[in-house]
Order: C-alpha cells, then structure tokens, then sequence
C-alpha cells in the first residue's frame, strides 16, 4: 500500500507483548479512521525462530508467534527489522518497547522522522536518583524535539490481546494530539479516558509498585481489609503529593482515572510486587531470596523504586512528607520491623 | 462528676456495635482534652440483658455485653436510658443509631438541647425517591436548627474496637466544628481526615453499595483484575458525579478520602453487596432467593439503593448519564444479562 501524502501515519515501535496487543488495536482502528494511512509499520527486534526471521512471520501469518501466540494481527500492520525504514514515512510514533532500547532508538532516528512527527510513550522506566526525576516521555521528546504523549492503565496485555473489558490513561499536553491517540487506542473494550498531564500519568505507573508493596506487607500480617484500603488509599495521595511536589503540569484527574485508582487497585489487590511483599511478612526472607524463588531472580520493581525514590527525597531532606513511601524505603533496606508500616501516620 | 461551665460535653446517642465502639475512643480521647467535659453521656435504648438493665451492666461493668462483648468502655462513659438526661448538658450530639430512630429522637430533643449545640451524624441511610435526596444529616439539621457534620469511612465496628488500624472521613461546614470532632475522634488507629463537604461524605456511603453490585457481578463472571478494576473505578466516578449533580457543596478531595476511593475498595473487593452480587452471577437465582439463603432475609442495601437512585434520575431524564448505576438498576429489576454490566461505555 502506497503511502497517502496528507494523512497521519503510524509507526509502532516495539513488537513485545505489549506492542503486539497495541498492534492489532492500532491496526484495527487506522481501516475505521479517514484520517489515517491505512498501513501501520512495527518496528521488531529481528530474532529467528526456527530458522524464519520474526518478520517474515509476523508478515505472512500475521501473528506475533514469540510475544503473542494465538492473537492474529490485522493484515495492515506489517513489520519492519530497521529502525529507520519503519520509521520513514511516520507522522506517530508509538513507543512500547523495554526502557533500555529507548536511548539508542531516540540517536538512530534523530533527523530522520517527518517534520510533524509526535509521539506517545507505553514505556515503564521512569529512573530517580539524588539530582533529578528521568522520565521516558522527556527522553524522546528532548532527543527527538517532538511532543511526546504517555499511556499507562490497569492494563495486562494478554487480556486486552483477548479483548477483555479494561481502560486506560493518555495523558497530553496539547489537545489535538490527545484526540488523535485517543483515535487510534479507544475500543469498545480498551475504553481511553483523555487527561492533560503527560508527567503524572507516566509517574502512577512508577511510584504504585512502592504502594504495592506497602498492601503486601499488610496482607502478609493478616490485618483486615479496612487496614489495607487505609494504607492504599494513604500510598495513592503521596503518589499525588509527589508528582505535585516535583513535576509540571499535574492534575487531580489524572489520580482518578485509570492510571491512578484504577492500576493502584489491580495493582494492590493482585500483582508480583503485592505477592512477594506478602511472602516477606509471612516468611522473614530476604527479598533477594524471595525475588530467586518467586521470580526466577527477577528484581521487583516495588523496592527498587523505592530505594530511587528515598535517594531523591532524602537530597532534599523531604523523607518525612511522604511517611509511607518512607517505611516502605526502611522496611526493605534498613530493617524498619515490618509491623511499623502502619506506625501513627 | 458534675458538669463544667464552659466546656464542650459530648452526648452519643445510640449504643449498638458502632456507637459502643465510638464510646470508647471519644471517653478515652476527652481525658486528654482540656476543652472538654470528662463525662461522657451514652443514651442506650433500655432492654434487659438476663433480667438485668443494659445501662446497669454498662455504668457497674464498663461493657456493652449485648453489642460489643469482650471490649472495656472507659469509665467516664456513662449509659442513659432517657435521651433527655442523656443530651440535656450537651454541646455536641454523635448520632449512631438505626436511621429508624431518627425521626422520633429529634421530634424528642427538639427545644431540649443547649443552644451552642452541634451534632455529627455517623447513621447510615440516605433515602431517594422520584422527588428527592433525603440525607439524614439534613433531617437532624433541620428538626433540631443545628449544624450538623457527617462521619464515613472504610470502617468496620468491630476492628476498631480492636485498635486495627484504619481511617475515616469528617465532613464539616463549619471549620471550628469540624476540628472539635477530629479531636473527638481520632487516635494513632483511627486516623481521621477532614474534607469541608458534609453532603458527599454521607452520600458515598450510601452510592458505594450499586458499585459494590457490579463488581461482584465482575467476580461471578471470572473475569479479570483490570476489569473489576476499570467497573469500580467507573462507579466512583459515578459516584462523584451524581453527588456534584445534584447536591451542594460537593469537592474533589471527599472522593480521594476513605468516605470515597477508600471505602468503595473495601466495599468492592468484600463486603457482602459484592458476595451477593457474585452468587447471582454465578448461580442465575434471584436476589430475592440469595438473601434468603445468605443472608437470613435481610435486605442487600445495593439493590434496593440502585433502585431508588434509578427512581430519582429516571424521573429527571437522567438515567444515561449514569451508565453503571443503570445497568445495575437494570441486571437486578429488568432481567438486563448481567454480561452487559460492561457494554460499551
């Protein structure tokens, strides 16, 4: 399919789970959408599997084989191994890979995207230490000099890949580019909700792991459930605090929506950060330990985010604003009893 | 001990689970208070417990044995079997009865109490019908000419009285009363927020029930977390749109508190509207049948709320603005399939 000069054409960078789930929804969409090129380009990680290249397979059988096995993908979305020719005729880019491709990605298309070109970032990652709060969304748009829209929810990819009902959070800075992300995620049941705050929908997906772990511990202790919402309910506000305190922009919707109550509740309910918290108050094992046998030596993001997050309030000497995030720090790293996470707020 | 000039006395009317549970931290909390009388009076609905008086037993044993077993009532709290005697010296009236008794307590106090009087309302049943909201903070304001504040939160009685922590949510008109209940209430494990919206917070813990419907229909279907997740999360918002809709006063900050997103946690992922809710999805018998069966026959506070709530907005033409109230409405008295909790929104 030739491209159509005039119209929005969309990139997908990333073919993980993740990406591969916002492929179908993404390709879907454009074929309803008179303002938008037909064809979608994804760029994927060449890999072989059994001898074929993930491409040629991706292209032929229009299923993501490795990342999601049994979704088909509409035949419109094709897939592309080099960065740039993905890329080319691109006026959207949709990040969804891991946070460590997003530097390299941002050199090789620097100077080589269409001049109207805007993105949107599904990518987890934000990083914090002493000096300052990175987020992947300000990676892009400074390496690329392009606005950059966020996306985070309480979204698992495998169930919105089976079309479970589920919604979402994209948060813009300026209006149309929301309304043309909107475009192309919304469905029937991927329902996207519109806030105007790029940084605080990115920063809920950081700081809830910290909150996660906060509910686990409650739940390893056995403490009723009126305990459990009081200490969510607690983490929730100092997410909000936080993003306050040290981001532009933030608004109280962006907490409302799915982003904020919705993926701190899946978040605190279910979820690997929830489950090991819990196994550390019942067991006394060391996350280390627990992170070998729980998650195959995985580290949980919850207590790493948590360390990041002390360094930074403590350069500041703010430790004491946010008194969970706080115990959680000294719970995991210093040996704060965990009994003292509900310690006088 | 005689009565103090100057000094704030509290009266509790109503001794069941909650108020027995309210009495020992209000009788504890104004031993530390300089502005407030030591005693404590309790207005206890006589009955005789084994031949003898319940006020006897509680003034000689310092127990509730009938509604609190097990839980020492500090000394200063003395029972008082007629509401005359009991609120005649009080400044300030905490209303945790039945909301049956309401109405005839009012009609009693009125012209009987102190004219610097002002009462918070912890009763649970805000009544709608096709003409209007009746709250039962309104009732006591207007019978008795006083302000009157609110109490809720995700707060079960018998917890508290085991000092687990939890925390709740006092909504003032006036900022001088509402910091006089904060030091009436609150403890190290009983931790209470102020928010300057008296009609939201007792609203909440009424609306909470319909959303607590439909998330156990969500659990008697099986589906996933970001889909219980995205229901409830639509019903709050529900919540804070019907409350901005239709009543005065209403802010932001009552739906973050545990009145709101802390109380609607607690109500949705247990509680008994959700357990109910999920045997009708999983079994197809009636609310009716499943009362009976789980309930001994007692009524499902969520049902017969989303009834009168669809009563009040279909009388209004307001129904569609309230897609998940009316779906609950529909699925409990109109035989919608309960699939369609999440049609498209």
């Amino acid at each position: 399919m030739a491209n159509q000069p005039g119209l929005e054409k969309v990139c997908i960078i990333g073919s993980g789970n993740w990406g591969s789930t916002i492929a179908k929804i993404i390709g879907n969409n454009v074929m309803k959408l008179d303002n938008l090129d037909k064809q979608v380009t994804m760029w994927v990680y060449e890999e072989l599997i059994e001898g074929r290249k993930l491409t040629e397979i991706i292209n032929t059988e229009h299923e993501n084989v490795k990342y999601l096995p049994g979704i088909r993908l509409p035949a419109n979305v094709k897939a592309v191994p080099d960065i740039l020719d993905a890329a080319r005729d691109a006026s959207t880019l949709v990040f969804v890979t891991p946070h460590q491709f997003i530097g390299g990605l941002c050199k090789s298309l620097k100077g080589n995207i269409r001049p109207d070109c805007k993105a949107i970032s599904l990518v987890k990652g934000v990083h914090f230490d002493t000096a300052e709060i990175t987020l992947i969304s300000d990676l892009i748009s400074q390496e690329l000099g392009i606005q950059v829209c966020t996306l985070s929810g309480a979204n698992i990819a495998s169930e919105i890949a089976r079309e479970e009902f589920s919604e979402t959070t994209i948060g813009f800075k300026d209006a149309k580019n929301g309304e043309l992300f909107k475009q192309l995620f919304h469905t029937p049941y991927f329902r996207v909700n519109l806030v105007q705050d790029v940084h605080g929908v990115e920063l809920c997906g950081a700081l809830k792991n910290i909150v996660a772990i906060a509910a686990g511990l409650i739940d390893g202790m056995g403490l009723g459930s009126n305990t459990k919402a009081a200490v969510i309910r607690i983490g929730l506000m100092e997410m909000k605090l936080f993003a306050e305190a040290f981001l532009d922009g933030v608004c109280d919707k962006t907490f409302f929506d799915s982003c904020g109550v919705g993926d701190i509740m899946t978040t605190c309910y279910g979820g690997r950060n929830r489950r090991v918290a819990e196994a550390f108050a019942k067991t006394g094992k060391s996350f280390d330990e627990l992170e070998k046998e729980m998650l195959n030596g995985q580290k949980l993001q919850g207590t790493i985010t948590s360390f990041e997050v002390h360094q930074f309030l403590s350069a500041r000497n703010r430790c004491h604003e946010f008194p969970l995030f706080d115990r959680v720090y000294k719970i995991c790293y210093e040996g704060l009893p965990v009994k003292d996470i509900i310690a006088e707020f």
